[in-house]
């Protein structure tokens, strides 16, 4: 096996030190509770954990590329050239972009560049924390795969997964991970990074699933009807998901230090409460991550699946960080539960209602197993609505990517000044405040010593002034939390979903670009007629589910900025108030001469 | 004469080009304006300002310095050798603080040294506008003197003086000159600097009057009886000036450009009204300067005589830099006539009140030739209380040096303090208030385009609360105008009288000093037990003086404030609640979803 990470081993517990990059023979690869054994080239023995390493397969012994996507990719190009092409420049223009960009090529041309003196191409992307490949390669090479896609479904027992550990590089979390989200725009790969990248082929994990993807859901003859069927009907703003009679949140509470291996090892564990069945599961971060990636993998191309909020190895017992962590958890859930197919979908279900752990194991293989997954999720669709013809279907899909676009400028924008105006109120503004307060009440204790009668009164004035001014330091200093807090949570939240759209808009668009091309394709028969008119159907049940999502988006959109701006202007004017407040109380006790 | 200061003729104004250090020869001493005609070395002819050249006289031909001075060091050291290592002592205090420092060695001493941890010896001293030489030198040469010293009272026509120019490098006007006052603070020898440092000799101005200052005080046989008497009587609050029975204020009002030489030269002219009379003078700035220099000459040893704002160059007429000239003229002429002794002053008298310009002349050469000046000062005092013993006289003497270092400390705290968030609040601050307005006007702009029906109320609200923020931002940069301001107005004063403060202490304790020696003195009969007893009674006199000063200093520092620390608080409290306001009202407009 490779060692991935530095692993420095504590004295007295039977670890062993190892360097990333070096090969160790793993003697033991099972220990439990994450650990395994390994022997180092000095044939020194001794546990290391189970995620610093990679087994290395026949093939991939030199390195983290999966073999297999290159034929994948072969395939497809010998199909489309065009789409070669696409994908060709979309590499490039990432190469440009620093191959931080989740925004491809296809947008450039279509979007109403009104502020392109931005340069919103040059940006560095902060999406890249949720996907980090070349947007366009939707059936491209499974790059930086995550290793545990590597052991394979045999290896990997319930026990053995990833603990909540991340890249131990990782920097310390600045209050509320603000900071975080930065250092990872900024950051080389991450681990959490490379866990989008490999789900974004979900099919690669799944043997026997070949030719996965977009020509199977554009050309098979006759589409899979699964049991699972995701309706879209015509309501008053359009194509809308169906939503269901009931709907219901789930807490995230009472997180618990659980541990392992004797205390080696330790964990938070969650509980999570659904409110209609009223009913508690316990899940671990890493849970949630299983079930992110379920998300992703089923609906990722259809609905945006936001990331997680980020692993975390350093304070991971803090208080803060925990209570962060959960509450974003819970934002997370929330959010889930919001929507009406990902909160109907059986695993979904399954995640929060198991009874015990044998039935959660068993719904965990399932949901491993299910093969509606990627593009492959339109086959459960059945819009209640006429065909689209191509020039409405493109239109859309544009719209759609010009407007998640310049939101997506906005609210990092938002963000940016948010962070900016964060650091000021609790950094350098209250330490002014502060310093105004001192500097009066030591001119106060100055004049304290003059000697001269009858200034008591003057002097209490501007102690107290002072004394006023350092509580309002504190005042600043703690007011972000109540609302400048929520208006950047917020808007994390919704740079989270806009950075799925880039995937979703490459899905749509490579579809088109294949319809696009199809004529060419009955010409010369390589498809027929029928399939071509099949194809067109299918782009437009894409279309549809594009249009019910995006319905969804906006009323959900609606309901939360409203609700955040009222908080804002809200709190803010009442932190001035009490400002306000304050110094008039200060104000007359000064004499009035 | 020597060029003091590069010169760059305007071209078709018959001016010549000089630099720094070159001698040229005066061919005209006296074209009127303030300018001469000189020829340089080429033989080229031409204008150059007057105050631009030194004119060198008899063994002064290398040098800006005084001959006779080293003479009357000498004198002095003869007298007490012990003196002589408190100035050499004070030098090369003077030297390791950059020379910068104001505040003496005598200080270190003494001081209740609570912080000696923020090192206010090494600090680098604000004051140095004010006054530039080693403050123990009362007695020493006078460097760097005034040009205009040198070209003798003969050479010295009214029409001759100084223009309102400044040194050219000075650094242009910062919004109400708080820069200024940094930027001379870290600058250069500044023509500004050296007025005071000649005026700290004003004796070395009036030939035939030799021997001149402490030992002529304490030592003289009989004081001469001056027909100005200055009382001193010990009051509720111990000794006190005596205050007139009715005051007066002068208004400074009204600045008028004038020009000169056909336009070539052009000044500012303010009208000064004082409110007891009701008739008006007008003076130039260069009068006001004329009226410092005597102030300082005659009471500068007993009384803070504040020095000007500085003179400019840059913008000189630039409204806003006159408009804050004017308000600080204004402050300074306040000032000035709230103190019984400088406001009652025939040479301030006569300042405001001459009936013609023949008048204001006489007056002026008067003035000119008043002897009673420097330490003589306190020749014109009698106090009406009992002998004060040498124990009690130090005291008082170390209790006001303690003081005035303390609040100078404090007062300068402030000043960096509120410098640093009048920066804030007129730069960083609301640029960043108008970030949040613009990025929620444009994420309104975004969502407008989402073609979502029913959301042009939040988009509204968004762009309210945007518009609020880009209010906001205009409301903090104005508000220090409003208040901040004051604060520092206030501060900057108390920095000028504070600054005057080292070279009245260093006079009294060199009083203290030679009184301590003299029973060596009466021992070797260099001076008779009379003449001891004389001594003692004359630092006492001293004392009084400066116990009557500060009491006067004390309740003006009392009420100015009390005033500023209201006003200023009472304005904070209503921007504050204004900004409150706002918010509430954007707040408001948001839909209640």
């Amino acid at each position: 096996a490779r060692v991935m990470y530095d692993f420095a081993a504590e004295p007295g517990n039977n670890e062993l030190t190892v360097n990333e990059g070096e090969i160790i023979t793993i003697t033991n690869p099972d220990i439990g509770g994450g650990w395994l054994e390994g022997k180092n080239s000095k044939g020194e023995r001794g546990l290391v954990p189970t995620d610093y390493v990679e087994i290395l397969t026949e093939g991939a012994k030199d390195g983290f590329f999966c073999g297999n996507s290159v034929a994948d990719q072969a395939f497809f190009d010998s199909l489309s050239s065009n789409a070669a092409q696409i994908n060709s420049a979309a590499k490039t223009n990432n190469q440009v972009n620093s191959a931080h960009d989740p925004w491809p090529n296809w947008q450039s041309g279509n979007v109403d560049n009104t502020n392109s003196g931005d340069g919103w191409a040059s940006k560095p992307e902060s999406a890249v924390g949720q996907k980090n490949t070349t947007s366009n390669n939707w059936e491209g090479a499974a790059q930086f795969g995550h290793p545990q896609a590597y052991q394979g479904p045999a290896a990997a027992d319930d026990d053995d997964w990833d603990d909540d550990w991340d890249d131990p590089k990782s920097t310390s979390p600045s209050y509320l991970g603000y900071k975080d989200s930065e250092s990872s725009e900024a950051g080389g790969p991450q681990r959490g990074n490379t866990r989008a990248a490999a789900m974004k082929l979900p099919l690669n994990k799944f043997p026997g699933f070949a030719k996965p993807g977009m020509e199977q859901y554009l050309l098979a003859k006759q589409l899979v009807k699964p049991k699972e069927k995701i309706s879209i009907i015509i309501g008053d703003y359009g194509p809308m998901w169906v939503y269901p009679t009931s709907t219901f949140d789930c807490i995230v509470a009472d997180p618990k230090k659980g541990s392992k291996m004797y205390g080696l090892k330790s964990y938070i564990e969650y509980q999570l409460t659904c409110t209609n069945t009223n009913r508690s599961v316990n899940h671990r971060y890493k849970h949630f991550d299983w079930l992110y990636e379920r998300l992703l993998g089923k609906f990722g191309f259809a609905i945006p699946i936001p990331s997680l909020p980020d692993k975390q190895v350093t304070g991971r017992f803090e208080e803060e960080f925990i209570k962060m962590r959960m509450e974003r958890l819970q934002g997370w859930m929330t959010r889930m539960c919001r929507h009406p197919v990902v909160s109907e979908s059986e695993v979904f279900q399954q995640f929060l209602n198991f009874r015990d752990e044998k039935e959660w194991k068993t719904g965990k293989r399932k949901a491993e197993k299910d093969e509606i997954v990627g593009v492959m999720i339109f086959s459960t669709m059945e819009p209640e609505a006429p065909d689209l013809d191509m020039i409405e279907i493109e239109q859309k899909c544009d719209a759609v990517g010009r407007f998640t676009k310049s939101m997506d400028d906005g609210v990092k924008e938002l963000l940016t000044v948010g962070q900016e105006h964060w650091k000021r109120c609790t950094g350098p503004l209250p330490k002014e405040y502060q310093k105004i307060g001192k500097a009066l009440q030591s001119l106060a204790l100055v004049f304290s010593t003059s000697g001269y009668q009858g200034e008591s009164d003057l002097n209490e004035a501007i102690t107290e002034a002072g004394k006023t001014y350092e509580e309002i330091a504190s005042l600043v200093a703690e007011q972000p939390k109540k609302d400048l807090h929520f208006l950047m949570e917020t808007n994390h939240e919704y740079k989270g979903f806009l950075g799925c759209f880039p995937d979703i808009i490459g899905a749509h668009k490579g579809a088109i670009e294949k319809v696009k091309e199809s004529d060419k394709l009955v010409a010369t028969s390589k498809i027929t007629p029928q399939e071509k008119q099949n194809m067109v159907k299918r782009v437009g049940t894409m279309a549809y589910a594009l249009q019910a999502e995006m319905n969804h988006f906006h009323s959900n959109r609606i309901y939360d900025y409203n609700n955040v701006i009222r908080l804002y202007l809200e709190q803010q004017a009442q932190f001035y108030e009490t400002v306000s407040t304050q110094l008039h109380s200060a104000f007359s006790q000064a004499p009035d001469q």
